[in-house]
């Protein structure tokens, strides 16, 4: 089958050459339909400049623009115009079934839940990201939608996300830890301890509490934390990359044997950039919210853009929604759940 | 002058080898007393190990042993002869200048805030964590002994922070920022915006907001953050910089160029190894706590057990608390603070 899926043209530090890059890939490569959401003349130039038949993409105008530094909930509220009213206004008119952006994290996430909604049940949306592991992937949730968590708010991601594990990364029983800053289920403040207690209590398939040093080992296949966290984690974790790699490099560059010997493994290094590369995993779904929506890394490349789109493809096709919400209902039916919630 | 450091034999991972070897280092090199605190039969084994003189250090027995996975509360309250205790309770009573020690931090830090107690004004100790950056050392506070964080908490870490930069690591006007998830000061959660308004109006050089990406980019000389994600950041580096190597390695291994390369590199790994060790840095100060206390990486080595006691005795030496206690004073009493505090 295929889909429509909104893509923001207008979202990105490399707006909208990449985004628009993004999309001709995605359509070379995918049956759906690309949906086009910004100015209609930028988008047009870019037709233009690949010498494109003007219906090759579906366009819908949005004159406005979010930029990357604008306070979310201020720029929502003015910007009617903006690609991402427009784009989250379309998902809830079920015009389009995906919406994919790479703009500001926090407008979309605003956007998306004051025009789109959340799935029925579910308390606050959070993004999930995909970290590469030792051992494959992880889904790290939430690292920014929401900074102000109250131990529902983290169960419910343990849920949502072992849902997206088990239908978008194909496994069955997937394991869900809680990030904490010891292994002991005493450890951590008072918010985390209760989400352990519903962890504990729930059919979750629950490891208990992991340390921030496991997230980049694979020990469990989502891990939940607050979205200020979260975000330390993924920003720190860029920073330490970046950071190292330049470390070693002028390390090597100091002799002669280095620079012949970084010659000789930069095929290796290649490899192993593709490995690490953000680009390579499509995006951060927005878990929670009553559509999909796929939020993209800022500085998203064409490669990462026509990922995201083949994510939400995949996302919109296994139902991922509706499994959510049978999942929240169940589990948060239960009676022992019901009293811990109230405790 | 001299000064007396007591050491923690028992606590730390490799306890007590690499703790006797990092002292006996130290003795080398300093003209400090070392006070060997912990179980006097194993201490006792270490001077034979070495065929040393059984007067080489002053040893002061600690019977019991607080493990690095003890809840710290439980263990500091029902182990009154373990070294954390006996060690803290001999840096109240001025028997030693300094206290080090690399077991369970948060035993250490409760055992030094029950039994040694904080500076007069100072609310909450915080440990301060030097971490390499692209332009030299960042102090990163707090990393793990405060995970309810007021704003005032904060605040004083960052002044407290400012003072040891000043003295410690010899630096006029250390800058001071504040960890963030984006660098608009309307941002994050409402402690965090609190802290923002005290160091706006503090006299302290207050760079705003960084995000976790530049922890190690040296954008400032203190970065001040909870207990929590400060951990989070910290571990999360450990556990990047440990995969990246391995993912790196792994792709370089997988040919021959690459296999051949990496031995012409070894030496700049060397370096860059190095340059990255924890254990160059000398161990953790435990701000905020009346009297100088070091805690050291559980992971410990002897060089790093030395560097942690050369610390020390700079601490002791430069009146690191004097100064706080002055700095704190002289910020908290101005009016427009005591406003903001009381808000």
């Amino acid at each position: 089958m295929s889909y429509r899926i909104g893509l923001d043209i207008s979202g990105g530090d490399f707006a909208p050459d990449e985004i628009f890059k993004g999309a001709l890939l995605a359509k070379k490569e995918l049956e759906d339909k690309i949906v086009l959401i910004g100015v209609k003349e930028e988008i047009q130039q870019q037709i233009k400049k690949y010498n494109l038949d003007k219906n090759t993409f579906e366009i819908i105008e949005a004159p406005e623009k979010i930029s990357m530094g604008e306070s979310p909930a201020v720029a929502v509220r003015k910007k009617k115009g903006s690609s991402l009213t427009i784009g989250s206004k379309l998902l809830k008119e079920k015009k389009i079934d995906a919406f994919v952006s790479c703009g500001n994290t926090g407008a979309c996430v605003c956007a998306a839940t004051l025009n789109v909604g959340l799935i029925e049940g579910i308390e606050r949306p959070g993004i999930a990201l995909k970290v590469p592991t030792k051992r494959g992937v992880s889904l790290l949730i939430d690292v920014g939608a929401n900074i102000d968590p109250k131990p529902i708010h983290l169960f419910q991601y343990g849920i949502m996300a072992s849902v997206y594990y088990r239908l978008v990364l194909n496994k069955k029983n997937p394991t869900v830890g809680l990030l904490n800053i010891g292994e002991e289920e005493t450890k951590g403040p008072d918010y985390v301890r209760s989400v352990h207690k519903l962890f504990s209590a729930s059919p979750i398939d629950f490891i208990g509490n992991i340390e921030a040093k496991d997230i980049f080992s694979g020990v469990c296949d989502c891990i939940v934390c607050d979205g200020y966290a979260g975000n330390v984690a993924l920003k720190v974790a860029e920073g330490v990359a970046e950071t190292m790699g330049k470390f070693l490099l002028n390390e090597i560059k100091k002799d002669w044997l280095g620079k012949l010997g970084l010659l000789l493994i930069l095929n290796s290094i290649k490899r192993f950039k593709r490995l690490i590369d953000y680009s390579e995993y499509g995006g951060a779904p927005l878990l929670g919210v009553d559509g999909i929506v796929i939020i993209g890394h800022g500085r998203s490349n064409a490669l990462a853009v026509k990922n995201a789109i083949r994510v939400a493809t995949k996302e919109v096709a296994y139902n991922l929604n509706t499994e959510i919400k049978n999942s929240i209902d169940s589990v948060c039916q239960d009676k022992k759940i019901k009293e811990l919630l109230f405790e």
